[in-house]
C-alpha cells in the first residue's frame, strides 16, 4: 500500500532535514514516500517544557496545513511535542519517537532504560511514561550529560558516554532494552550497537515503522474521546 | 506578610479580567494585592490540547516579563497550561487551580470527582490526575455537556447540570468531595455549594490561597531537577 | 527488506490454516513471505488455562524447528500462548496478537476494551494487561458468550453481539478503542468496523505487522534477562 | 477573616509548649489566634505505632471539648496521630504536618523524600504516603538515627545528619524537594536551609498554613463518607 | 504441635465470648488451646476510627500482659485494631481477620469483595486493602447498612442483605470470591454460604488457622523494621 | 479434620521424592496425610519458561488421575507451574509455594525479598509478585546463580551465597522478610535460619500449611470466574 508521510522536525532550523530525510527514507518501506520539513518559529533544539511550549503551535500549523495531503504525520522528537493537539486536529494517524519506542521496548524485554542528554529530562520522561500508562516497565532514564546541540562534537566521547549510561542501566537497573532518548543520537546508533549486548532502540525509525503500520492496518486514533476534534476559530493573534 | 501576586487569564479576551479580579481579591489575605492580565495572543477559552498549546507561548511571555515584579504568578485555568514551563523560567512559586485543587481535595475525603464541561475533558484530567500521582484519590470525572462559553447562558439550567453530576459522582463512584473543574464556574459557586450536602471546591480561589500559603512559607519550586532553567536564547521567532 | 514469517495456529486442527493464510498475506507488505502451520498436539480451540497448557509443548517444538528457517514467527492466538518460551529459545523476533494489540491501542486513545468470548477470559486477559503493566489503559474486558467454535454459526448474532459490547464499553466503561479480543473473530471484522464509531483493532493483522516492523528494525528481544535460553536438554518424554 | 485554632501537641509534656507556639505564631497570618496544648495522658514523644496508639484517646478528647470553640484544629506531630477520628469527630477543618507537607510537596518538584529519626518510621512513613495515594512522587525516606529526645542535645550533629541525608536523597534517590519529618526539627530548619540548594519543607508550618487556608475557604472535610459521625454513647471507661 | 492461643475480643463487653469462643475452638486445631478474654475499656463494637481508637490502649495492655503466656494472639475485629501496635511489642506472631482474609482470598479467585456494615467502613476498608498493597485484587466493598449491635435482631432480613450485596458484587463488580467484612458475623455463615455460588470467607476463623499456621511454621513478624520494638517507659498516665 | 494431601514434584526425575515427602510429612499436621509423587514426562528442574511449559501438561494429567482421591493438592516448585490449570480442572484446593509464601510474607513485615537461583528468574518472579498484585511489598528478587542442581554440591558455599544476599536484600533494598525462592534450597532452610536476624520462610512448608488450612477451612477456589471448569475434550494427542 501506498503511503505518503509528513516528518515534520520540530525545529527553527534545517539543520538536520537532509541527514535525517536520508536516514528516515532508508528506514521506511519502499513503497512509503517520506517528506521532511523544520518549523519555522520556535526552538533550534528541544530540551525542555520552555522549548517544546515554542515548538507546537508551528508544528500544529503546519500539521493543519498538511493534514489532508498525506496518509500520515510523525514529529520527529523524542519528547514528542504537540502529539496531543496534533491527534485532535487531524484524522490521519500521527506518531512521535517518544511513545512508539517505548510500547515498543515493553515487546523486547521485563524493563527498559532510556538514555538522554541532560539531567532535566529525567523526571520529564518519567512522567511521560507515566502518562502512557508504563512506569511498570521502565528500569530508568539515564542521562549523559551533552546537549543536543554538543552531541556531534566529539563523537567518540558522546558515544563512550552512551555506552557508559547503558551498561549502568544494564547492571544496576535491570534494564534489558535500551531507547535512545533523543532523535540526535540517531547518527550514533550504529556504533553504540555494535558495543553492547542488549536490544537498543533508535526511536525515529520506531516512530516511522510504527506510522507505516497504522496506516497499512487503516487505523486512526479514536475520534470520540481525548482527541475529539477542537473548536477551531478561537485562536485570536496566530 | 505582604504579597504581590500576578494571575493570568490565560485566554485572549478581557471579558472575565474585572470580575476574576473582584472575585480573587475578596478570595485574597488584606496583605495580598492581586494584578489580573489576560493574553493577548491565543483562544478565548480552553477546552482542548489545541486551546492549551495555542495560549502557552504567550503566558509564558507574561511570566517572564513579569517575574521579576511579583512574589508568585497564578495562572488562572482549571487546565494549569504552561504551568510546567512557568516553574522552569520562574524562581517564584507559581501555582493552578487544576493542581491545587486535586491536592487539597484529597485531605477532605476518600475521594473525589471534578464536574467540568464537555466530554473531552474527562480523559484529559484523568491523565493529569495520574500525572500528579493521584489515580488512587480520583473518584472519577464528570461532564455537564455545555461549553465554557455557555456557561452563564442558563445559569439555571447550568446549576442544575452541575448538581445532577455531584449527586451522580456522590451516589455512583464514591465521591466525597466535590472540585469544579473550570474556573469559569466561580461565579455559580455559591448556589451550587448550597444544594449539595458534600464539600465543593472552587479551584481559583484554592490556587490563590495556595499560592500566598507558599509565599509566606517561602517555598520555592526546585530547580536541581524537572524545573531547571531553561536555555532562553534558542527561540527564533517569537 | 524480504521477511520470511512463519505464523503458528496454535491448535490442532488445519480448519482455518487456508482462510487464516490467506488473511494474513493480504495484510502483509509485498516483500513478507507467509507460511503457516497447526500444530499436531493440542486443543482444537484455546478459552482457557488448560487449553493453553496443552498447546504450549506443540508450539515450542515447531518454533525449535523452525527458528533458523524464518525471520520471525507470530503466534496466532489472542492468549499469546507460549510466547514468554518461545522467545527465550529464539533469537528471532516472536509477537502474538494479545500483547501486538494492547500495545497499539494505547496509541489510539485513552483507554481501549477488549471484546472477547466467554466470561472466564475476562480475568485471563486482566491478568494479562497487567503482565505487560497496561492497566491504567484498560478500560475493560467485555464478553459476547459465544465460544470459538459457535463464533461463525450466527454470523448476523455474533456480529450483534460484538456491537452491543462495543457500545456498552464505549458507554459505560469510557473505552475510546476496541480490540477484537480472538482471532477467530478476524472474519467478521469488516461488518463490525463498518458499524461503529471508534477504531477497532483486528489482533492477528496487528501481530503481524509489528512483527514485520521489529524485523525491519532488526530488532530483537533482549536475551540476558527474562528471555535467557533455557538448558535444553533437560526435558524428558518429549 | 479572624480565625482561632487549636494547635494540639500530642505528648504528654509542656516541653515544647512555649517554643512550638512562639513558632507557629510567628508563621500565622496576623488575624490568626494559635492556641496550644499538650495532652495529659500518653508518651512524651511519637516514634512508633506504640507511642501513637497511647497518644490518640487523649488527643481525641481535647479535640471533643474544643471543637465548638475554635476554627480549625492542628495535630502538631508527622505521624497526623489521631487526624482520622479527629475528622471523624469534628465539623472544622483538622490538619497534620504529614499528610499537609507531603501534599505540599508534589508542588514543588518531580518527587520529595522525608528526612527523619530512627529506621522504624521508615517503613511506617511508605504505608502513610501509600494511604494518601502519594507513592509514585516519593523518592524515599532517609533517617538520620537519632531519637526525637536527643534531637537537640548536639544540634551541630544533628543538623549534619539531616544535611547528609539530603545530599543522599537528592544524589541516589532523586529527590527535588525535603521534608523534614519530625515537628521536633524546627528548630533546626533555618540552617539546614542554609546548607543546602533544594526546598525544605518545616511540616507544622505548612499544617498551620493549611488550616488556615482551609478555613478562609470555609472548606471542611467530607461528612458523608470516611469521616461519618461516629456513635458517641458506645465507649466504657474513658 | 501444642499451641496456646490468646483471642482478644477488642470491645467492652462480653457478650460474645463465650460464643466466639466456642465457635474458634471448634475451627482450631485438636492441638491448640485457645483462650478468649473481651478488653475492660473502649467501645462496644467497633465500627469507626474513633471505635478503634478507643478500644486499642487497652488491646495493646492486653498483649503486654499476655505475650509470654502464648505461642501466638489473635484481635477479633475485622478492623485489625492495634495489629500495628501489637506487633511491635511482641514477639509472637499476631493476626488480625482483616489482613488474613484478604490475603487469603487472593488464593481463590481474580477479585475479592467484603461485604461490611455500615456506609464509612466502605473507605475505611479501601485503605486498608490499599496499605496491604492488595487494590488489584479488590473489586469492591459492599455493605448492608445494618450496624453491628443490630446483625441479630432480624436474622432472616440480615442473611438477605448479605446476600443481596454477595449477588451485587458477583454480578456487577467482577467479585469471584467474597469476605465477610465482619466478625459479628460469623453465625450467619453457614446460611450465607448454602445461598451463594461462590466462596465466602469468614474472617474469624481465617485469622485463627492462620495464626496456627505461623506458629507450626515457627514463623514471627519481623523486628528489624516496621515492627522495632518500642521504648516502653515513655507513656504516662496509662 | 482428617487430611489427604497430594504433593506433585514436577520434574520427571524421583530424586527429591523420598526427601521431600520426609520433610513434608514433619511439616504436616498429625491427621494430614502426605503422598507425593513426581511426573513422568519434562524437565528434571524448573529454571526457565521452557521447562515450565513441558512440565505442565504432565502436571495437569496426574491432577485429573487423582483429584477426586484426595483433599488438596500441592505443586512443589516456587514458580507454581500449571497453578492455574490445576485450579480449573479442580473442585478441591491447590496451592504452590510460590503465591503461598508471597502472601504469608505480607504479613510479617513491610516488604520482602525473595532469594533464588540464576538471573533470569528476577523478572520471572517480579511478573509473578505483579500478577499476585503484591509489587508494593516487594523489596527485591535476589539471585545466586547457582542453578538448581549445583546447590547440594557445595552447601557451605550455597549457604554463604543465600545468606549474603540476604544481607544485601536486608541493607539495601530494605527487606524485612526473606523468602528462599526455590523449594530446592529447603535442605539448607534451618542453616540459613540460624544465620540471620530476619524472618525467613520455607516456601514448600509453606504451601503445604496453607493448603491443610483451605481444607480445614473447607475453603475452594471459585469456579465463577478465572478458574471456570475448561472443556475437556478438545485436547488431541495426549
Amino acid at each position: 500500500m501506498k503511503k505518503k508521510i509528513l516528518v515534520i522536525n520540530p525545529v527553527a532550523t534545517s539543520e538536520w532535514n537532509e541527514s535525517d530525510a536520508e536516514y528516515l527514507r532508508k528506514a521506511a518501506s519502499s513503497d512509503t514516500l517520506v517528506e521532511l520539513v523544520n518549523i519555522e518559529r520556535g526552538p533550534t533544539t528541544i530540551e525542555s517544557f520552555y522549548d517544546e511550549n515554542f515548538a507546537i503551535p508551528a508544528i500544529l500549523e503546519v500539521v493543519k496545513e498538511n493534514k489532508n495531503s498525506f496518509d500520515g504525520i510523525m514529529i520527529n522528537c523524542f519528547a514528542d511535542p504537540g502529539i496531543n493537539g496534533a491527534k485532535e486536529i487531524c484524522n490521519i494517524p500521527v506518531t512521535g519517537p517518544g511513545e512508539s519506542s517505548m510500547l515498543m521496548a515493553t515487546l523486547l524485554g521485563n524493563k527498559f532504560s532510556v538514555v538522554s542528554v541532560k539531567k532535566n529530562v529525567v523526571p520529564m520522561f518519567e512522567i511521560k511514561a507515566r502518562a502512557i500508562g508504563l512506569t511498570k516497565k521502565l528500569a530508568s532514564i539515564e542521562y549523559i550529560n551533552i546537549s543536543v546541540s554538543e552531541l556531534e562534537r566529539d563523537r567518540t566521547k558522546t558515544v563512550n558516554e552512551v555506552v557508559k549510561s547503558i551498561e549502568k542501566a544494564v547492571k544496576e537497573k535491570c534494564a534489558e532494552v535500551i531507547i535512545l532518548g533523543c532523535t540526535g543520537m540517531l547518527s550514533l546508533y550504529t556504533e553504540v550497537v555494535r558495543r553492547v549486548n542488549v536490544p537498543v532502540i533508535e526511536p525515529a525509525a520506531t516512530a516511522l515503522k510504527t506510522l507505516e503500520m497504522l496506516i497499512d492496518l487503516r487505523l486512526n486514533h479514536s475520534k470520540i474521546g481525548l482527541y475529539t476534534y477542537p473548536v477551531f476559530d478561537k485562536i485570536k493573534g496566530y
